[in-house]
């Protein structure tokens, strides 16, 4: 993982403070962790940063004062750091930090209603607290050359690990154990740790889009829905195949087809300028009209990066529309209860042309016979 | 983990509403996901509950439609299940149930500023909507012997862990490699997952209190933090040990005496009626007396559950008081930049009496000559 390309996180900050004058703000208080670290580079698990028009602020607790001055220098962020050993001390700190009368950003979505009842009677009473929606999730849709080499990386490793592990598929292994040597064959790679918890769901377990692994046995002839990521330097892939061993008999294959086609609708209807409903729609045609509309009851996809689950989103009420440089999960999937379920996911970078697809694992339905 | 004992999950909402009058609430909607899997059993990503005076309400999407009337069920979770495919499904479902005029509390520190404005405006405009802190949480505090039982378990399996990869340190592992086998371990054991990233700090890393694993391979002759933790049905387990391969030398024998000493006063002072912050102090008189008290910046512990890190904090501005039932973590530790730290934490059960350990890995500084 040494050889990844060096991010400039210092532009980051800058294309934040050229959004400011839509709202007219004076600073934005980023308190969301994600966001925190795409500011930063800081991966502690708990710190504030305060951007204003001509400095940054980190402030974090004792726990990381060594840790915090350490990440920034290696990320180049301009920011300096600040640490207050308890919420009061850090309370003082960023109440001086603010100036009387400005108009201060929240984040709508990364403050609890709590936060924000302190924030505006005892932390900054002498400032205008404005509600803002993703004015720093905006910014990472479009993911720098530098990150989609992470998650290039992560889903690399994600591949890796499942051509190694795949073939035990046929020696029956408890779903808890499979996806253990996943994890662990991922891990080995370099990998830092999974995207999230694996699924591994066999026979009717596939019926719940996100079972956790269970002590069942995978057993010859049934679908398996093997959904998993890993992060590397902090970016996720996410990537999900659905495998039998042996046949899995021409009911269970008419619905693997049918995801399959899916799938591939999701993934050509991709590209930059088009709407992100506009590729739930494509998905979801192909299953309404085997006549399984009704079994597909999530969304088409989502966004990958710093989190397994960011903008934009791909689903048949998404607002946003496809940009070059997002980084987005094609994923439809039918789930029958008592039965069994089939999904089938990429993850892809949109580009002016259409989708480049970075999981590359192969799709096939019978993985021994 | 077969043979844990039931938990009575239908009480616990008695409990709860038991507190309604406090507040003069007619109703409760819980959002934060440890809260709703403690009084329903679901553990999926996202779903709320309604906790009306008179029945409940578990609303999520259609992912989980199969899981959550599964995992109600198993638990005797006594609450409907509506799926809205929608977050405006969701809305609709959830302001219909909420009755006109009444009192409805939200939890202040688990809806952020956003959800409160939604539901301020669009899902509850017909009702009052209340701040409430900590009601679920406070109830999570004392456990039951159910609870007790499944931490015991996660301690039990990470002291075993330890136990068996202990002896790889005097291989001189990186600090990546180390965790993953302790990790790996756990899992073997029947761990679902780690409680949190575990920490494996050599020499000079070991001054961050948080330090994340690198490729650094541990060395003889210098301390190793250690602490890490796993989960069993839900339930983390915490510990930490500070150990050397080989003789440190006297400056890190004294330090690793000193926390050693101050983790004996922390768990000395532990007992149901005792404040919180005088455990903190009993902690933290040992270190200051040695002359280390600015190298100790953070709290003596935490409560330890459904979350790593919950209600009661044990810490110097901490307000509570220990309970029976009530499981914390002792955890002082000296962290000297440049040089390394020493960090000693056990999990522990509030008894009438004292503190009872469900940590049991031996304290010994040198682990292998």
């Amino acid at each position: 993982m040494t050889d990844l390309p060096a991010m400039d996180v210092a532009a980051r900050t800058d294309r934040l403070r050229a959004r400011f004058d839509d709202d007219g703000l004076d600073a934005l208080l980023v308190t969301r962790l994600p966001n925190v670290r795409y500011l930063t580079g800081f991966t502690g698990s708990a710190g504030m940063v305060l951007v204003a028009r001509d400095w940054s602020l980190l402030v974090t607790d004792g726990r990381y004062a060594t840790q915090a001055e350490e990440q920034l220098a290696a990320a180049g962020a301009r920011a300096d750091v600040a640490i207050g050993a308890s919420g009061l001390k850090q309370r003082d700190i960023l109440r001086d930090a603010v100036r009387d009368g400005s108009r201060l950003g929240l984040e709508a979505h990364g403050v609890t209603w709590a936060q924000q009842r302190a924030f505006a009677s005892e932390w900054f009473g002498h400032a205008e607290l404005v509600p803002t929606e993703g004015m720093v999730e905006a910014l990472r849709c479009v993911k720098e050359p530098a990150e989609v080499a992470r998650i290039r990386a992560a889903c690399a490793i994600a591949d890796d690990a499942l051509r190694e592990v795949s073939a035990l598929l046929a020696q029956e292994p408890s779903e808890r154990e499979f996806a253990l040597r996943l994890e662990l064959a991922m891990r080995e790679r370099g990998a830092s740790g999974n995207s999230f918890d694996p699924i591994v769901a066999s026979g009717p377990n596939g019926a719940k889009p996100h079972a956790r692994p269970t002590d069942r046995r995978v057993q010859r002839g049934e679908l398996v829905v093997i959904d998993f990521g890993c992060v590397v330097d902090g970016y996720c892939s996410d990537m999900t195949r659905t495998v039998s061993v042996g046949d899995p008999g021409p009911e269970a294959r008419r619905v693997w087809d049918t995801v399959l086609a899916s799938q591939r609708a999701g993934r050509d209807a991709v590209r930059a300028g088009v709407e992100c409903a506009a590729v739930d729609r494509a998905s979801r045609a192909v299953i309404d009209d085997a006549g399984w509309g009704d079994a597909f009851a999530h969304g088409t996809g989502h966004g990958v990066g710093l989190e397994i689950h960011e903008d934009p989103r791909v689903a048949a009420t998404a607002r946003g529309t496809l940009a070059e440089g997002h980084v987005v999960t094609v994923e439809p999937g039918v789930y029958l209860p008592g039965v069994g379920g089939v999904r089938i996911e990429d993850t892809v970078v949109v580009t002016a042309s259409g989708a480049e697809p970075l999981t590359e694992f192969p799709k096939e339905l019978v993985v021994s016979s």
